[in-house]
């Protein structure tokens, strides 16, 4: 196997920003010749498939500034410094939609950009839901929180009013593969 | 239904590199506050699902700086500037395999991270395939063209060894709908 190893010669963070940091290093590349890669370096996230017994599941809709527009996606968040995922996973959640879960599973990994961002989110299924007060937003973050059937959220993605990629990766996995 | 719109107060471009663009905005809340907002502009890329008549896929292999290890992916680039997605996705899977496609089909759209860029991914769905030539690769790209059973590619999806966004998403949409 042809080893495509691309080796840090130098680098800076060209941008410091609240929440993007960014690099751009020197690499020597497979052939010896040097290339720039930059890239976001990011804490890391979660999201959650948050399912009821009834089998319907919670979704947020929310406005994303890049696009200037709603999405509707999962509830999901990034690390705070230190955190473990699965802690990130309830945090967000109960900020998010007030809601708890009893029961807690890893589904999968997405990794968004991989071009330019370290980004991975971790997806987690939690079930046993229980509301447990209202939602508590970070300053700057507003959402309402939709209850919908799964099979309706399945087809928000095939009609493409779901594109984002963690919320249609964490409901195409459940739908081909279950908590399985 | 609530108006979560944020507004343009003022921006500026962070950062200008080679491959990224970042804005930051100061924007009007909907609850009248201010905040920032740091975002990647993107020119839109397309991703394609390059399909066999005997059902194997066109997988590759390339080195992602940002994690510092291989990934297996479907093939996949960026547009030029004015170009139409289609003619991308017949440039890029001609450029990174030297394969052609008599067929082609949209399957759908994926936003990489909402939160921090406007990258749009157009996926297709390639058929009919015939080898034109081999790869003609852009100055600092190296990958390896692999051909699997699409169900060994789901199986990678499974099992974590395919974890990239748009990847992800275009074998569990072809898994759950086919092309239809």
């Amino acid at each position: 196997m042809e080893d495509f190893t691309e080796r840090f010669v130098s680098g800076e963070l060209v941008y410091d920003g609240g929440l993007l940091k960014v690099r751009r290093d020197v690499v020597r590349l497979p052939d010896g010749g040097e290339s720039a890669r930059e890239y976001i370096r990011h804490p890391g996230a979660c999201a959650i498939l948050a399912r009821f017994d009834d089998g319907r599941i919670l979704l947020e809709r929310q406005f994303r500034y890049p696009h200037g527009r709603d999405f509707i996606e999962i509830p999901a968040g990034k690390l705070e410094p230190g955190e473990p995922h699965l802690e990130t996973a309830k945090r967000e959640l109960a900020e998010e939609t007030g809601y708890v879960a009893r029961s807690w599973k890893r589904l999968c990994l997405i990794h968004t950009a991989i071009a330019y961002t370290d980004e991975g989110i971790e997806v987690y299924l939690a079930t046993g839901l229980e509301k447990r007060g209202g939602p508590t937003l970070d300053a700057g973050e507003f959402l309402e929180t939709l209850v919908v059937p799964f099979d309706e959220a399945l087809a928000m993605v095939k009609s493409g009013r779901i594109t984002d990629s963690k919320s249609m990766g964490a409901l195409l996995w459940y739908a081909t593969w279950k908590d399985g």
